[in-house]
């Protein structure tokens, strides 16, 4: 893997300007404060509500979403109702994330419930997901297009607040196998990532063994963006991420590293540990403690090895796929640039 | 109005099996956790999850929605996915309203929030609704009929959390106006009713003259059920409620008795309430001053009687409607209980 593939993927500045169009077309339209707040979390204006240039997200679901409609065939034009829909269901569930995970910044600015509070950020991501249900209905998409399409964004939605709930059950658990992880990854972020890619195929009529290479692609870059958010949340640098490192250590999250670390720990390291994530605040020195642990125990390794099988499975399928090499191309850029992305 | 139909309007009853069977098919298939909340919230089972008989909801929007299915001439069992969807979506609402307004008692239980804290009970709600759309996804609705529903419902959700968050947003302001007041509640309560006559109306074929004094007689409801939720929330007696008398002004809710007042004072006793109502804790000689000034301004009259005045209107327009005899019967009765109820 070339460091130049570091930089922003093709596929993902080529859709940009659509998917901004579409966006802007749902939440520019309104001037009650709710759709201030989402602007503001869209990276799109102040808390006031005036225009500024800030960090916005990626657009990775959307983008993912017209790369499928179009490399199998079909007008991505077609598939942009799914794919902004896509975004504002992505956006939504990080809104109700932050509360749930009291987070305050996210993109190096304040979150909605830090800066208003929690019964507004509340509204305003459910105020989100309705917009995300609308935008679709209201789409040139025949009735039995939208049907299948909104079966799937439906579908998905389940699993991820499955998973986000699944999530918060396992709080303050310390036995969490691998595979318990990876079942709440599959349906916390993957289920949302595969929709995108299963929504952009079924559009078209490509063969169904083509679909399925490419959503078992999708399976598998679901993992592989998880476990490279946990690695950042581990050991990100402040400047890229927005958080300090070991971050996701203080915040005592399930995260990988912290799974990892504790299925590999003799009894005594364990029980340390244990006791340290027990404790109401984590200062700088504890956090650096269970640093040291998770480097003895190989750790980021681990991790990244982990991140980068899923990748090259995410790989293979796509060349299973034997879609046109431009597009082929587009994809192994994308992957690529999830295993290695430092923010 | 006679006293005696103080009863549970028979319609509530007559529907209430079907409901209950449709409800419980969404609810009572997983065992995940979430679901056993979902289940303690509906008054099924206790917080472990094993079955009680709690008080539970009225399901006056999927009754009214049958109602106004089989009034016009469509099977009630057609109109069965819509009813279902519509008490999920209100208790979807509720759950997310409790943590709004920290409520920690309904239906004389511990609210969800209050029991399993914020983050749960909020994906418990997001997992309500997102089961609302998928209940009414899976159903026997023909793709043209599940559009048109949908579209219905899905713009009721739209205005019921405009509404919500205008309500946050009026907190702490004492200059609304009756208009103002209705403009909100237009939104947050009388969205989801006028919608529950709506989709029921608009599966059959009536003409479109009864559609719209159908219409119109649940917009008026809207009104009438939220005022009389007000007064409750005011004078009503604990043991119906389950709530002590001023719990609304405790709360500084903006409810139409204090929107009233505060329309009704001269300056210095606006004054001398307002102060009252900025303070941190209101104790009860506090509340007691502030029901007194009301009881001065016929602050009680006032609001009992625009309630009726909406019944008023809505039987008109039910009458205008020229339904068969029986359902008309129905929708008088529940009119009447909606505007006299005691809890």
């Amino acid at each position: 893997m070339n460091t130049h593939r570091l930089e922003i993927p093709n596929v993902l500045s080529r859709y940009r300007p659509i998917i901004d169009q579409g966006l802007r077309g749902v939440l520019d339209k309104n001037s009650n404060f709710s759709y201030v707040m989402m602007r503001y979390y869209m990276g799109w204006s102040d808390v006031s509500g005036n225009s500024v240039t800030a960090e916005t997200g990626k657009y990775l679901r959307p983008s993912l979403c017209l790369l499928s409609a179009e490399s199998t065939g079909t007008d991505p034009i077609k598939a942009l109702p799914t794919a902004v829909s896509l975004e504002l269901i992505h956006n939504f569930s990080l809104i109700h994330d932050d509360i749930q995970d009291k987070d305050e910044v996210r993109h190096h600015r304040k979150t909605l419930w830090a800066e208003w509070g929690i019964p507004k950020a509340l509204m305003t991501g459910d105020l989100m997901y309705v917009l995300a249900n609308q935008y679709i209905l209201d789409s040139s998409l025949v009735n039995d297009d939208y049907v299948i399409s909104s079966n799937l964004l439906n579908d998905a939605c389940l699993k991820m607040i499955e998973g986000q709930y699944l999530d918060l059950q396992y709080e303050g658990q310390f036995d969490l196998s691998i595979d318990d992880y990876l079942a709440m990854v599959s349906r916390k972020t993957g289920a949302l990532l595969r929709c995108s890619v299963d929504a952009g195929v079924i559009l078209g009529d490509c063969a169904i063994a083509q679909k399925k290479h490419l959503s078992k692609a999708a399976s598998a870059l679901g993992y592989a963006f998880q476990i490279r958010d946990d690695i950042l949340g581990t050991w990100g640098d402040q400047n890229s991420t927005g958080k300090p490192v070991g971050a996701d250590i203080r915040r005592k999250k399930n995260a990988l590293p912290m799974v990892h670390l504790m299925n590999h720990l003799d009894q005594s390291s364990r029980q340390n540990v244990m006791t340290l994530m027990k404790s109401d605040n984590l200062d700088r020195s504890d956090v650096q403690q269970v640093l040291s642990h998770m480097g003895s125990a190989g750790t980021y390794e681990f991790c990244q090895n982990l991140a980068e099988q899923f990748c090259s499975t995410a790989m293979s399928e796509i060349i299973s796929s034997e879609l046109p090499d431009t597009y082929r191309n587009d994809f192994e850029e994308l992957i690529d640039f999830i295993a290695r992305r430092l923010h």
